[in-house]
């Protein structure tokens, strides 16, 4: 990984460990796409640091595991608890000539994990507008 | 990418254009775990087999668009077709000492992708099973 992505990097992982939203909006660039495992059409910028936000917590356990790195490109496959349920995912991050994330897209699986992460994000997007 | 493993991954590509499946078993580990987006349950060889050959018949206009390298590791991200229905996936695949493929994880978005991609893969298996 080039050194200009580095500190990218490094401040995703340190949302990773201490679910302080105050990174997501320095490291996502103001073009970033994400790309969710649920639909087609890419997020912009609030709309991801929202996702992200609630990401963190609905996965228990989340770690990772593998990760394989090249130039602006890393690909982290993780695993993650909801509930009962384990699962497993990738991040694809691609970092963009600023250094900020321009391109986040996460795919899940298998297909109880798709579906409980799927579940529970939809319960705390209700949640959230019903405090709107 | 290792060259002990580079002959595997130009013949995993050969696969991919020719659909000449007499290159899977030769390329495949005989301890090869499949790790398919549907299900937990890792697979074995023949079954993996058979996976990797339905599947190059049930995806249309499959291409790899991003590719990861990293030492014994690879992440090549996909897009295909399947009738109406665009999906993108991911193979992260992992070669072992021999330079065969020990580790092979698909998973796929969005989620309308990859219920197509699951009601295709079981007209298949059912066809099979009939013919058997």
């Amino acid at each position: 990984m080039s050194e200009q992505f580095e500190e990218t990097y490094n401040q995703w992982n340190e949302f990773v460990h201490t679910q302080n939203a105050e990174i997501l909006p320095e490291i996502l660039s103001d073009e970033v796409k994400f790309h969710s495992p649920f639909v087609w059409k890419p997020k912009d910028k609030p709309e991801t640091v929202l996702i992200l936000k609630m990401v963190t917590k609905v996965f228990e356990d989340f770690r990772y595991t593998r990760k394989i790195f090249d130039d602006n490109l890393c690909a982290l496959e993780f695993e993650a608890r909801i509930g009962k349920i384990t699962l497993q995912g990738v991040d694809i991050i691609e970092f963009g000539e600023s250094g900020k994330i321009v391109d986040f897209k996460v795919m899940i699986r298998p297909a109880n994990g798709l579906q409980a992460l799927g579940e529970k994000m939809n319960e705390l997007l209700a949640a959230k507008n019903l405090m709107q």
